[in-house]
């Protein structure tokens, strides 16, 4: 854990230069507009520790898998989020010294993110070791208004030196992955345009020929007057530079503004992707920076008018839930349902691929929510549209009849992940899929979603699961034999309470659906089951297994077991380890791991979060006070679901702390891995714990359900949630009600605490 | 399952060529002789399917590691067999076109490979597209007499050619591992010397640095008369050739006598390998071809004196039992304690390393009886060295005090495996080291080795066992959780009843040493423990241990469990399988192949084959009956175990159909695998099968005992063992009492199935 971020509502801020923790900066300091987005690199280079990264919405690369030992079924491929050409760079010596913040003196540095206009600041004063002096402010932003254009204001002052100034204003596609299983390249040149005036490298990936272009072009002022100088022009295979000499004295100031603009074969056809690039250079290249920089900000100012929540009385916290919301409409902004969001969004290469099981278990309710029903159809459609290559997936590992196994890591719809214990075991996934299906229909109302897609997915998923489970004389039951929960510290384990649960209720899910389809539209519940080939033998099946599946419990404990045999384990609790141990995934070996009672995220509570009206408050208690202390959280999807469950009962301190912990997990680097990026979808878990927790936010029976509370250090938080066409705000204050005002819609009956509410 | 080799009691033979399982060939071809090996390529080169490989023996390379996810305590690299350089080649041209026979007509193939001579002999006629016909018998051995020869006489007559041939004599140090992680070559040049008369390739292993020097000579005759030619010389990094040409008329016979000398840093200094390379090269190639195999010829008649043993009336067993011993006595010879027996000898990449638990388990007992004390103990010396990296490995595995946990795969005592479900989980290979060093005091009487080496390597295990077993107030015991047990179709099972049994007894083998060794060697014991550290609570923990460890089982089905939860699994039998889906491992996933019943090799079996003196005969009938149908014996090391235990249950069929498996698991390619080479160290589980199995052989209080029995389809087989300074020949045939002859030796008492005999 590092705190070295200042609390502010709505900046983050580095008051100095922290060197050894340069990579954690460079992902907090990140920007994106969910069509492409960079890590806080600096613009002048930096011969320190660094991850470059430059990342471009929906192109990425099938990098050749890497395994130890091969096993039948393992993907050839993992799908890798892609480093892609860099725009930033601004290079820049001072006679034979570079600005070189590893080289110099550095003696003042400020960078501060202001997410309210979603702009980054930096500015340093330092020295070379010739002494020469310099001062500068980088200003930079992605477009929010223009999704392909980056900006930067680029301004350095002479305090001492006098001589010349060479500018390397570049652009490069001979980028690689940090992240490379064989260390190659992933990028080819197509074509390569330089003039004095602009750079356009149009690239293609290797093997997905995604084109990408990319088009640089810039101005210069020296003491606030435009200068014109003839640039050198430097080239070689994907890269080209303009290279500008520059007489100055001391005191002299030049700024540099230079353009970005990306274009991609993921919104272009190839043949156009250079000419549109070049097109939009054209264009923007004659409006100045504060004109675009006002547009973008303008484009800020509407979402977070649309989703801001505000917190009183704890920066700290105001801070964490703004950082989340932030960095998730940074990400994904639901207009493309070809997307999805990926785990480190635009902040990092790591788990590559771009979807996981957080789509559904995380990121859907706060898209519902403050992006609205089209957006969260959108999600459920990607995986409606990725269908036939789950079936596929699981006919490779032995499945038939149309069962489907959802990948657990795809940007297409294959699986690319290659861990045996993870690819062909952790399949809750599909779990959380059918579950997903259920929250919108159940949030949004919109059931004819079950016809039109909805069901055809359930039925895939149920035929799954009745091939995945086995009978057990031994258990006079239904078992499932080898699975990894969501807790995957834990590997191969038997009878997954979390699995088996989420599995049956998908086949009563399932039979419920197909129930109540049949009745409401008959004919087109018929054609699919008909296009299915359904069987009235595998809805016995179903039944069966509905009835007789084996759930592991400890009735003496009164709590669920995580899985066959956990009672085995040496019960301990976390506060039993020694700091130098934590994270435990950095210090203890895998079988330690393993045979510990220490649980990477809620595993049986993500259950019980998920379901917490099948069951009474008290086992709901029993089991939180059971693995609540066993739980290291080293997952980042894992304080939220602890938050959540905490506020319903009641242990508020404990809400409060978990609440934190989703919030500043990145701000504060608790898991000490944001050098690799940020962790972008457990940030919707951050506003869940909030919405969900504190707020109390549920939807039963088509009403929604409030039921605010206040943890200590607030005075208040207000929150504001699109609910079927209706715009509405929950404002929450220590000591007083909390109020519900519809800001936009018809008048909604709602229930708030116990009672029943008109809102109008 | 294939069925293209001749059944002849001597020779492996195959009849016509096969270029489909030309790498299975090359397989059951190769050759060695304890220092050096190759597998059966073609000498005139070959474009078809191939698997190049040379094999000096103690030289590896330590590839880095490739693993799709890194876990803390994973080694950093995988140690390597190398694929040496090469010095059979001899290319030929007909003019323009080259012998090669995947481009050739082949009119007659035949390969032979006389076991009692160790002579590989190739002889075939073909014709080129251009219509050149030619007649080649190629003769080649790997010296056993001089361990550093290896030679080729090649007759090469043309039937219808006039013309030119160009012979090319190569040695090749430019070669590459098919196994290699990234593709990268593992030998750089130290020096090329290369005259009219010889060649001589020193190069060295990357980052190992041994350094080998290959070195080739040759003498030409035409129509039986020597002829001397200028070469061409033909050269480049890594790579020399004499290039020679010839004029021939149709019916002239040209013959090769090539010599091979390979010369290896593991034997000499590194300043003297190529000069002792190049003495011996001088001395030798003015030995006729003749001389110099009958040498190798009389060395393996002796052998074969000492070791064979017939089998009369069944051609499929007889060689299926000297192919076994002959690759053993290939592959380690016992005069080098830094040696040991890789799964693939010089046979094959795959596997890497050298050293894994077949050693012990399996090996053990064929060395014991064969080539006696003094090898034995050198197989047991080998992991007394290894000690303190064995402390080492457990220690970054978060085991404390001196506990040891020796290396799945080692080269040089550092672990080189990295699936964590075997490095990390597959302990029982601590078992088999404590087992081996029991098994080796019980044959030789040798007790002494105990107070010198074997109880300081006990007490290292013990106390790995006991920090690896924890308490479970649930089992009222202690458990062992997460391993992965002799069955790897298994991985992350809790309480493996084996490894559970093997680690209990284990602490019990070392109190009892323990308690031996202070009343016989009362101060080198005293000195040993507290060289140890060893405090007398250990000894308490370790004996509540025993006490108190849980062990699974089925009182219902009067057998021990697998695991906890097997009786969960969907119970089928193997004969339930469809042919298409064998071997597993070849048609399943992984999680597939881990829920199911099937078993990968012998588990509980393997604990009551090397305990069966604790169990009731009719407690190991039960086990048998339940767990031989599961078992699908795709590790090579299996079916022998059955076989045994067959024997001594009289399921004298079922020992039949284990013993020609085992005997014949290469030669007709069980399990499809053999083209990665021979199943070596498996090969002394086929010794085992006879002598244990049918011979009936153990030792109980220092005697020994037999049982003879015949399987059906023999006449009579007979074996002879080195038993405490004795040699004994058994002799058991059909329908009469088998008979035990005292060949060397003072009279012994032994027992011979129910009668008391003292054999003089």
């Amino acid at each position: 854990m590092k705190n070295f971020i200042q609390h502010h509502p709505w900046k983050v801020i580095e008051e100095t230069f922290h060197p050894l923790w340069n990579r954690v900066s460079e992902s907090l300091f990140s920007l994106g507009n969910g069509n492409m987005g960079h890590r806080g690199n600096f613009e002048e280079g930096y011969s320190g520790e660094t991850l470059q990264g430059h990342y471009v919405a929906g192109v990425y690369y099938p990098d050749k898998t890497r395994v130890g030992w091969w096993k039948i079924g393992y993907p050839e491929y993992f799908a890798k989020v892609l480093n892609a050409p860099a725009w930033i760079g601004i290079g820049i010596e001072l006679d034979e010294e570079p600005v070189d913040l590893a080289r110099m003196k550095v003696e003042r540095f400020w960078r501060e993110l202001d997410m309210r206009t979603g702009t980054l600041t930096r500015t340093f004063a330092a020295t070379t070791a010739g002494g020469k002096a310099v001062e500068v402010t980088a200003c930079r932003f992605c477009s929010m208004a223009r999704k392909e254009l980056g900006l930067i204001r680029y301004r350095l002052t002479s305090k001492n030196f006098n001589g010349r100034i060479t500018l390397t204003l570049d652009a490069d596609a001979d980028v690689k992955n940090q992240d490379a299983n064989y260390d190659e390249k992933f990028w080819r040149e197509v074509s390569r345009k330089v003039t004095d005036q602009y750079i356009i490298i149009t690239a293609a990936t290797l093997k997905t020929d995604f084109h990408v272009s990319t088009g640089t072009a810039y101005r210069i002022f020296l003491n606030g007057k435009p200068v014109s100088l003839q640039p050198e022009i430097a080239e070689r295979e994907k890269y080209a530079a303009h290279r500008i000499s520059i007489a100055v004295q001391a005191g002299d100031t030049i700024e540099i503004v230079k353009y970005g603009v990306i274009a991609s074969s993921f919104n272009h056809s190839k043949q156009n992707v250079e000419l549109h690039c070049h097109r939009l250079l054209d264009e923007l290249r004659g409006i100045p920076f504060e004109q675009l920089h006002n547009e973008h900000i303008q484009r800020w100012e509407e979402i977070w008018r649309d989703c801001d929540i505000t917190i009183e009385g704890d920066a700290a916290a105001q801070q964490g839930i703004r950082f989340a919301i932030f960095h998730l409409m940074q990400t994904y902004t639901g207009e493309d349902e070809r997307l999805n969001i990926g785990p480190k969004g635009f902040t990092g290469e790591k788990y590559g691929g771009s979807t996981y099981w957080d789509t559904e278990a995380y990121c859907l309710p706060f898209y519902m929510s403050t992006a609205g029903q089209h957006v969260a159809r959108n999600l459920l459609l990607y995986r409606y549209r990725h269908l036939p290559k789950a079936i596929e997936n699981a006919r490779k590992l032995g499945f038939e009849n149309g069962a489907a196994l959802y990948p657990m890591v795809t940007m297409n719809g294959e699986e690319c992940h290659n861990e045996w214990e993870i690819t062909f075991e952790e399949i809750h996934r599909n779990g959380a899929i059918a579950y997903a299906i259920y929250d919108y229909v159940r949030y949004t109302g919109d059931e004819e979603y079950l016809t039109d897609y909805g069901l055809e997915v359930l039925l895939a998923l149920s035929r799954f699961w009745s091939q995945r489970v086995n009978w057990s004389d031994a258990k006079g039951g239904y078992v499932m034999l080898g699975v990894t929960g969501p807790n995957e510290y834990e590997n191969n384990v038997n009878n997954n309470w979390y699995t088996n649960y989420i599995a049956r209720w998908t086949l009563t899910y399932t039979l419920e659906v197909l129930a109540w389809a049949r009745k409401h539209a008959g004919d087109k519940t018929r054609a699919l089951t008909e296009k299915a080939g359904l069987r009235a033998d595998e809805e016995k099946c179903w039944q069966d297994i509905i009835e007789k599946l084996y759930l592991p419990e400890d009735p003496t404990r009164g709590i669920f077991l995580q899985q066959d045999g956990f009672l085995d384990k040496e019960l301990r609790t976390v506060d039993s380890l020694k700091p130098a141990e934590r994270p435990l995934n950095q210090h203890w070996s895998w079988d330690r791991i393993l045979r510990s009672c220490f649980i990477k995220q809620a595993d049986v509570l993500q259950g019980l979060y998920f379901f917490e009206d099948h069951f009474d408050r008290e086992v709901i208690r029993k089991n939180f006070d059971f693995y609540e202390p066993m739980t290291v959280h080293e997952s980042s999807l894992s304080p939220c679901v602890h938050a959540i469950l905490a506020c319903s009962l009641g242990y508020l301190h404990k809400a409060y702390e978990m609440f934190l912990r989703t919030a500043r997990l990145d701000l504060d680097d608790y898991n000490n891995d944001t050098e690799d990026g940020l962790h972008v979808t457990s940030m919707a878990g951050t506003w869940m714990s909030l919405v969900k927790g504190f707020g109390g936010m549920r939807v039963k029976d088509g009403r929604l359900y409030l039921n605010p509370i206040v943890p200590g250090p607030w005075q208040s938080y207000s929150f504001r949630i699109l609910f079927r066409n209706r715009v509405l705000r929950i404002t929450a204050k220590q000591g007083t009600e909390a109020t519900v005002k519809l800001e936009s819609g018809n008048p909604i009956e709602i229930q708030l605490g116990d009672k029943i509410l008109n809102v109008q």
